[in-house]
Parts: structure tokens; sequence; C-alpha cells
């Protein structure tokens, strides 16, 4: 693709496929940096997905040789000494983040390449994650005198303190199969078991009761971060409206049948 | 044994051994289902211990080829319709798996088969857990149409998010190593190792003085919930009060004058 | 050294290194125990690094065999039945390692031999560790009837519930590859490379923007003890004031020009 063919491709290719949305980051000749419009474009495509009731499961992808290189440097750098200006673009990045955990769907990322600062904390941030055995991931934000402050706030959800520190003080670079080890992402595979690794995730989330799916997501990350005893009572209180679903019934009838269940969808 | 013998027998078996107690899920025709009544049954046994002074260490087993498949399907379907009942089985259920918490002395989960949904759950909230090179576990609701919330918060405190959330979405069964490395499990031995693996796991504990391991588990999920400042202040006053135990006397003068200890007991 | 030698030498060494501030336990005869003095002695010594503004990074070493074997049992022994000594103690010990994460730069521990109970805890404490290959470590008080309770605070921080209940009620010793595995230390590495490891990694974090290091170390724990709505806003607040900083509009132009960063001192 030509440059000029670059610049005026959307930022966000979607593709639907039966209730799975695919993401595609569009900027490849910047590494799919994360400018204020590649934001903007992303956080419409997520919120697009808040009410789309056919929607199953999403794939979130990069066209191009790296996934995500983390945020446009040269457009921040026009804008030296507006801490304003960089208030405002770190808050609607962590807002980016966050309408990750906001989609009532599982995403998965999909990684090949690099994924950097806040590339790195776009593959956190998202459910699941399958990557290439090559991909490497790092925030590096420290090389440019930018401690990565809030990428470290979904890396430490996902990976152990002095690891993540390290990563954070070091800028050093981990690849797939560490990142596999360390939790950070699910799955690395070989380039050319990529994709198949990906529809067999994706397809094995479909075949579940989308209701229950959706029960489950809006649950997972907010148990998470209550007390104990609050965390029971909450996830109870989540799994009895479940049960009330055509899907539960089904599904128990199914199970206790011996047949497969038929989803309401 | 024949399915009469099954229905006659004790849902929970109770042996006791010089402080050890040995706790056993007996339906193994239902594959130990965590039904009303196993959950009636195992919360006495539970509660029973709590006044127990002799008691030193606990260990939970199950008979039969399966642990512990989760609730009773067959009974839940009994019920469709009325969420009340499902409020109250899962908060029953939740304050079972808070009684292993709130045993005085560690509990010991040992799994041989599968462990599912709520019987994940069960291994995720014992202190400790050792099984079966051969035995495999998932949180499987997702396949009945019911999300495994309630098993979620337990898992979610053992495995990391990712792993966690990919068990959850796709049903799908990791192995025991797996599991160990994974942080649900402590050990994974073959069959024919697994009670003596299980006997040094719990003799080593039994040979520790009674009152620090009581303080020690009093204090431990405690902490873990609290501020890192809280956590020490907390931390700090039970140790002080186990300084005043006899035990933590005798101890440290037993490790000065290198002879074996003698604890009260 | 002779044993009087010993008594005569400071308790805590200080070694100054164009900001590389190398701190060593001196009591190798004692196994570095961390009494009353020592407590005191490293106190001081950490306190003093928090308005050097030429501080680029601390490492925290041993002298002799050991790391560090936790508390003095033999003083603890001399005041049996003061709860109030007790309670003062720990409190002196847990200000300590908490004075650790409020050192303004990154404490790398260095480890060879045994580090033990509060010895095991100032590992956990630090925001990196590397230790040679036959290290180990272990939270082993309740051998001597005393749980160690302050160290699970800094323990189960850095490893997951079910092994770092086990090392507690176990007394097990775990050798370094499995406190790598488990993520107590970032790395283990023969005796013969310690020395290099250690300054590779100190290397790698002063060849950093210091004011980027310090906003970072300031924001890590802190954003980890917060929701995550909470933890982005305090994390977006302190990258946009890192942004403010004259080493991140350098540091992005020298990357957008290809060329080193020259960091202000």
């Amino acid at each position: 693709m030509s440059a000029q063919a670059d610049l005026n491709a959307p930022l966000v290719l979607r593709e639907d496929q039966n209730g799975l949305v695919t993401l595609t980051l569009n900027r490849p000749r910047h590494y799919n940096a994360l400018s204020e419009e590649m934001l903007a474009a992303l956080k419409t495509e997520l919120d697009a997905l808040a009410n789309d009731e056919t929607l199953r499961c999403v794939v979130l992808r990069a066209a191009g040789k790296a996934f995500c290189a983390g945020h446009d440097l040269r457009q921040m750098h026009g804008h030296l000494g507006e801490e304003d200006y960089y208030r405002q673009l770190f808050a609607t990045c962590s807002g980016v983040m966050q309408s990750l955990l906001a989609v009532p769907v599982p995403v998965i990322a999909v990684i090949q390449g690099v994924a950097t600062a806040a590339g790195c904390q776009l593959v956190a941030s998202c459910d699941l994650a399958v990557a290439t055995d090559s991909a490497r991931f790092a925030v590096s934000g420290i090389n440019a005198g930018l401690f990565c402050s809030t990428p470290s706030v979904a890396l430490s959800r996902n990976v152990s303190a002095k690891r993540a520190f390290e990563m954070l003080v070091t800028a050093r670079f981990i690849d797939a199969a560490t990142a596999a080890d360390w939790g950070l992402i699910n799955q690395a595979v070989p380039e050319a078991g990529l994709d198949g690794a990906v529809t067999a995730l994706a397809t094995s989330i479909m075949e579940k009761s989308p209701a229950a799916i959706r029960h489950g997501k809006a649950m997972f990350y907010r148990q998470r971060q209550l007390p104990l005893d609050e965390a029971y009572r909450f996830a109870g209180e989540v799994m009895a409206r479940n049960m009330m679903e055509a899907d539960a019934a089904e599904g128990i009838d199914a199970f206790l049948n011996k047949r497969a269940a038929q989803w309401h969808r």
C-alpha cells in the first residue's frame, strides 16, 4: 500500500461474520500508533459494540509487521508544555482500555510483531490474547524519558510485581513464550497456526450460550476488585439471574439428556 | 457399592487420626455432586471443626473416580423459574467455600479424577491441594448455559486473569501439571505416590506448633485483602500475640539450644 | 574477620559509585540477622536516600555465606512476656520493609546463600531481585513456633496464594530456580555471573531518565492497590506530570531523530 493509500484508509477496519466482529488497527506504516485519531476511531468502534445484540465475540488485530507501537510520539511532541493536553490524552487512552472491559463479550487480542508501551497495554487489557511465536512485548516508554504509568495499570493486573517492574524500568522485551509463561497472553503459536488458533478460540466461545457469556464477562472483573464475601454475594446474584435465562434451562436439560443444547439467539 | 448402599451411606465421611481429620465426599456414583444435602452435610462437618481444640490439619478428599462434578444439575433443574431458590443455593454454596477458610487449621484438597465447576472451586478454596497426575480441572458450567460465576471468585484468587477467563469462557480442561504450573494446586504426583505426598504434607504441618499455625491461618487471607500499611499493622499485632504463646518461647529456646521443640497441645 | 572485628564493623556498609548506592548487611557471623540495631542501621541508611538527588539505583546485598536469617532470635528471647516490646519490634521491622518502597529509585536485592523469615521478606520487599543458583528461600519462623505473619504480607504480594501458604506452614525451602519461576526473584544466575548480572540490571536502569524512573516507582505500588478506574486516573496524572519534565521532551526528540538522549541530572 502507498503512503497516501495508508492515510486515506479507515483507521480501524471492521469485519462482521456471524456475530464475530474483527477490528483491525490499520496504520501499518505507523506501526498502528495510538494517535488521537486512532484512539477516537477505536473508541467509536468499541462503543458501537455495546448495544449490538447479535455480537458474540470480538477479535482485535493489527495490519502490517507490528501490532501496536503505543502512543504517537510525533503527535505528542507537537504539544510540549501543554500539561492539560497530556492529561486529556492519557485519560482518553485509559478510557479506550477500559472500554475493552465494557465490551459485553470476550475480546481476543491477536499479536504479530511488536506490542510496545500502550500497545502492550492493549494486549493486557483484552480478555484473551494469542500471539505468534515471534511476537515481542515491552513497556518501553522509559527509553523516551516517559515511564509507562498507565500501561503499568493493565500490566500489573496480568503479570506479577517484580516481572512487571523489571519490564517498566529496563524497557526489556520479552518474547511470546515468556509472555505466555507470565500470563500476559494465553498462547504463543507458530505464525502458520495463528489464524487457526484464533478461530478455534473464538469458535469455542461462540458455541456457548450468548446470555451466559455476557453475564460472566460483566461479572468477572468487578468481582476481582471486591473483598471475598462481597465478591461471593455479587457473583451469587449474577448466577441466580443467569439461571432465569432460557439458555440455562435448555443447557441443563440438554446436559441431563445427553443432547446438544440449542441456545436462544 | 450398590446404588442403594450409595444412598444410605453418609454423604460425608469423617475419619479422625491424632488431630488429622479426613473428610471424604461420599457420593461416588453422583461424582460427589454438591446437592443441597451434600452442601449441608459438608457445612455441618466444617462447622464442627471450628471448636475442636485437638484439630491440627484437615484433608478433604472424595470417593470414587471423580473428585467433584460441581452442583447437582438434576436437582437444580427441578426448580426452574425459582430465582429465590437459586439465590439461596448459591449463597449456601458460597458459605461452604468460605467455611473452608474459617477452619482454624490448614485444609488440604486431595484430587483424583475430575474437579469441575463448583468442584474446581472447592479445590481453589482449600489452603493447599495435591492431585494425581491424571486429575483434570475445569469450570465448565458454561457448557450448560450457566457461567461459573461463584467458582470464578475462588479461581481468580488462585490463577492469573487471562488463564482464569479462558477456563471460564471455553470450559477447557487443564491437566494436573498445568494446574500446578498455574498455582491452582501445589503438587501433581503419580497415583501411587498420592497418599504418601498427602501424608508428608500433613505431617509437616502437624509437626509445627498448633498455636502458631492457627494464628497464621486466621491472619493470612485477611491481610491479603488489606492495603499494605494496614496489612502490616494487622500482621504485626498477630505476630506479637503469637510471641506471647508458650510455644514461641519453647520454639525459640529449642532453636537456640539446637534441640527439638516440645509443643503445647 | 575475627568475631571482635565483626562486632566493631558498621552494621550496614554503604558504597557510592556514580549514583549507584550499594548497602551491605555486615554481620556475616550472625547471618546478618535483623536485630534491633541492624534494623535501626538499615532504616537510617534507607531514610538517608530519600533526599539524595544524585541517587539513581540501590543495591542491597549481604556479607558472608547467608543473605539474611531474619529476626535475631537470641535478642527476642531476652524479652519473653513483653508483648509491647514485640509489637514495637514488628512495627519497626515493617517500617523498614516499607521504607524500601519509599526509596525513590529501584532497589535490587542480591542474594547469595539463604534468605529466611524476615530475610526472605526483605527480598520480597525490594523492587527487583537477582540470586545465585545456590540461594535458597524460606519463611521458616513456624519451625520456632512463630508464624511468619509480617513476612507473609510481602511474600503474598509476590507469590500466589497456595505457594505462599505452603511455604509458611511447612517452612519448606525453595531454590533459586523455583523462586524465579514463582516470581519471588527476577533472575537466578551462576555464582560467577552474579556481579555481572547485577551490574547489567543496574546499568540498564541508570541509563534511563532519572526523573522518569522516580515518577514511575512512586506511582507503581500505589496504583496496584487502587480500583481500576482510580488507578488509571492516578497513573494518568503522574504521566502528564512526567511529560512536563525536560527529559520527556528530550527523550521523545531523541527518539524521533534517532539519536541518543541526554538526560538532565
